[in-house]
């Protein structure tokens, strides 16, 4: 795809309005999915007009690939997981974004994905502090962006 | 996770009971999912051991994210799908494997994700053999795994 030099990115409105900032990383945004179901990261790239992991070139989608692991593994860390879940679907919020999902056996959509099974719930706030506290630790991120 | 170096990889018996292979790309290999719903591939890295790409090396971890490139790359072209689906989830076949989906907006789970939606159908083999054919000549491979 060609993408505008001049343009600016901006987080997709709807991944705003579900997510709480954590900080950013050296080529993306790391998001808190506001559903309490499931510890669920979100990595945005702060590129303009990025739809797949393909409009990225090869150094970014290395570097990509470095902050889904350095992500996924502070997930893991913090939440003792089952599982990690990661995916680049966009279907409905076309704004390239990577999914990075931490997985309990008891979860409430166990073992299926978890996108569309359960209605998501809201977080105990100090739940919420607890969890990007956690996270900023081991990302090194203080929750501005 | 400890890897015992004198193991050797064998692909898991659902992943090959569900799909037929394409060929062997550096790291993984290709793999096409047995349901004629979504042209659908999957990565399999040829290492023993391996749940979740935390336990790929960084230098196996960017050539995942190359191999990844290239056949979705691939996949894009021979679809001229509307989007890639791209996931390692392994919450029901624990080997690590990562989905690489050409999704159609027609297509039966769209804008859902494809896995759980509806039952998987199968191919007609001369379009399941032009499906192979046209990867393999994208991927420089020869069905040979």
């Amino acid at each position: 795809m060609i993408l505008d030099p001049a343009a600016t990115w901006s987080l997709h409105p709807q991944l705003a309005a579900d997510t709480l900032g954590v900080g950013d990383l050296p080529l993306s945004r790391v998001l808190i999915s506001l559903d309490a179901n499931y510890p669920w990261l979100i990595l945005a790239p702060r590129r303009p007009g990025l739809v797949e992991i393909l409009d990225l070139d090869e150094t970014a989608r290395v570097q990509l690939m470095e902050e889904i692991a350095g992500v996924a593994g502070a997930l893991k860390q913090v939440t003792a997981c089952d599982k990690l879940n990661i995916a680049a679907l966009g279907n409905v919020v076309p704004q390239l974004h990577v999914h990075v999902v931490a997985r309990r056996k008891n979860d409430p959509a166990w073992p299926a994905p978890v996108w569309g099974r359960v209605a998501p719930r809201p977080y105990d706030q100090a739940k919420l502090d607890r969890f990007v506290a956690a996270l900023g630790k081991k990302l090194g991120l203080d929750g501005d962006c």
